[in-house]
């Protein structure tokens, strides 16, 4: 027998670059990681969640329907929550509250789980998404597995370029595959890995210019907007409505946040805001994934709402993130050399830095290798780009975690990349 | 612009038979539900679930991992633990004990997260699966979701009728379609719809059989155990042993298991038992879907059986259902006319009544109007049935759940349902 039975996407799927990343690491005690993109550990919320949970098992009768399956789509309660919470964040003008119902919201395993139904029900073996270049590799390796193609997008220091996406587009008409593209998908906060968030003009001119190709395409064109690091803003930096804020688009924004990053990845809750049809869709393939997410994590979630503790964690955690990050501009000032650029990112967890064009940093690169043998790991740039014919890979970046590194840990990782960039230079 | 822009996925997933049924159900105050598979509210662990998140939260320096990203394939205690317990239900004999490794168990959202990984990475559209007729409705969703076909193979009282799988079998390799045949789906405890028990023989003479295909497929062909009621079997029936512990097929069983059930179906947490290559293809498409199942849960598990909370519980919960079950048959023998004929389960939810060729069950029945004009509801056996062309719908049974429903529910359903087939006779 030489086959091996699996289905086509069984087949393509492949480890995500992160295991290799982490094996790469295994057996080195001295290593500092500036890879994962783990949240602080010190910063977990173990005594609100004990409380919370004290609070709401208390009374045996009342917490009985908190064991039992919820409903598929989610706890009506923590619905109603998410939508209020986003509209605290977007102040949508009066002639767009109706985008804010709680009746379009789903609870999932994490935004991670959004994306994946939402690529499962909108792309075909084929089809085309649209990325920002670079974007996040989890969502790069979901298309991977599911045969769909990407094509980057330029960023600059607001999101992406508007000129290259029509330019794409118009491209993608010219050569008769308008049909096969179904979304532009966008990390609009603090993006992983740039940190750039998009302007909401961004937002709409993208919508706009999507827009103009559907009758092209035959069908509608989807922004699916990830605000995962939304929260994690920092403070100094611009509150920026997202999509749903859009007068008339509505119809064609697919949203997602989590209250993991937050609050606290082990308790894994997030959503999705959807307009119909898409809706209905979601919710059939959610329950064939689960049922439902486990109804007692979101009510751990809605007790860390209503009791004010979810907001003051996340508030807290930006002034955290924010401090590391300053810890880590300091140690990139200091030592990186004056030929590398990183922007400024404006909340998460992560630099993004660029080394000479002379140095390539990918996973097989001599760089990385040097790197690893002075016990310093990152992840490499070209995780984060597309394979994309149009265009060669990027390979001369960094994304650099600050996210649970110490702040000795941020100093000396730094200064260790720093040596090596030199030594290659 | 006619068309949706959806994948094939998308168009194809139905919506639950399940959220039908309870829309049907929706403003009858007085309805009697005997349809839904929920677990005795009454019975689920609060007191139990509160103390173990008292103590492992206890300490906020110890407690922090659990709040934190797990690994991707699962806690690494709670992997041991699962497979202790199967080595003490399987009692596997000394030339086996390889089968049971904690390297090959991967903790999943409910096994239901288990059974939709599994159909992603094995079957394409347009291939085969062999399943119980009846089967698990659930199973059929996600199958026909992914545009896989079932072949329905007939249940005797200990399991499938080798015969005829042996006959399927013959007739796929002379349609030349077992290229197509990727595995056969059991439901091997109290299966859900029947109650029936598959026994160790039938285990083993189907794995047999499939290896006599394999040539001539091309491939491997599985075979899937859902051992999901596993732990609601009841007291007085024999102690089955999974095909785990089958000599020489280790490498052709697909295990699946959850806890959900047995301690609490708001925490949600199952595993599969996988052998490589599946293992490897397992653990890379579940980092795609969330990077692992919630920490915590996984937490309040292996809490659970370390302190032996879980274990006391699931005896607690088969005593309780072995009385639930023998109020429903006595119901049933009160009310039922003699036609009708009911196997007694070997455990579970359910009892599966067949009722004369005269009436029809299903969805759009006659019957099935006039049983919810007269406020109960029952699952209508059709819906367990694949979409076989080879054989007639079958269309004369009902699954009657005895989870949920209080002694009074119990006794007044049947009683109307009695009355229901005595009016249709």
């Amino acid at each position: 027998m030489h086959r091996t039975g699996f289905s086509r996407l069984g087949q393509r799927t492949q480890a995500p670059p992160i295991a290799w990343l982490m094996e790469t690491a295994l057996g080195r005690p001295n290593l500092i990681s500036l890879a994962a993109g783990f949240t602080d550990n010190s910063s977990l919320p173990v005594a609100e969640t004990r409380e919370i949970l004290q609070e709401i098992l208390a009374d045996n009768e009342q917490a009985r329907p908190f064991l039992q399956y919820g409903s598929n789509v989610g706890d009506p309660e923590l619905r109603r929550m998410t939508i209020e919470r986003l509209k605290e964040q977007d102040r949508p003008s009066p002639g767009v509250e109706d985008h804010y119902s709680s009746e379009n919201v789903v609870i999932t395993n994490g935004s991670q789980q959004f994306l994946y139904l939402l690529t499962e029900f909108m792309f075909d073996e084929g089809d085309l998404v649209l990325v920002e270049d670079p974007t996040y590799f989890v969502f790069l390796g979901i298309a991977q597995s599911h045969g769909v193609r990407c094509r980057g997008i330029r960023m600059e220091t607001d999101g992406i370029e508007i000129e290259h996406l029509a330019a794409v587009l118009e491209g993608l008409k010219r050569e008769g595959e308008l049909e096969r593209l179904k979304a532009l998908y966008l990390v609009t906060y603090c993006q992983n890995p740039s940190g750039i968030s998009t302007s909401v003009e961004k937002k709409k001119a993208a919508l706009s210019v999507l827009r103009q190709y559907e009758h092209a395409a035959g069908h509608p064109i989807y922004l699916i907007e990830d605000g995962a690091y939304r929260e994690l803003t920092f403070a100094d930096q611009p509150k920026i409505p997202s999509a749903l804020s859009i007068e008339g688009d509505r119809q064609r924004v697919l949203f997602t946040g989590t209250f993991s990053k937050p609050f606290s990845t082990g308790i894994r809750v997030g959503y999705g805001v959807l307009p119909e049809p898409v809706l209905t869709l979601f919710k059939r393939l959610k329950s064939n994934h689960d049922f439902g997410t486990s109804n007692l994590l979101q009510q751990i979630l809605r007790q860390a709402f209503a009791t004010g503790r979810y907001q003051a964690h996340a508030q807290e955690l930006v002034q955290r993130y924010a401090k590391k990050a300053n810890w880590m501009r300091s140690a990139l000032e200091e030592n990186f050399p004056q030929e590398c650029v990183w922007p400024e990112p404006s909340g998460g967890l992560y630099y993004w830095a660029r080394v000479p064009n002379t140095i390539k940093t990918g996973m097989g690169s001599e760089f990385f290798k040097t790197a690893l043998k002075h016990d310093v790991l990152y992840v490499p740039g070209a995780l984060c780009y597309a394979e994309d014919p149009t265009r060669p890979l990027p390979d001369h970046e960094m994304r650099l975690s600050f996210g649970n590194a110490s702040q000795e840990q941020i100093h000396e990782g730094i200064k260790r990349l720093g040596d090596t960039i030199r030594s290659f230079l």
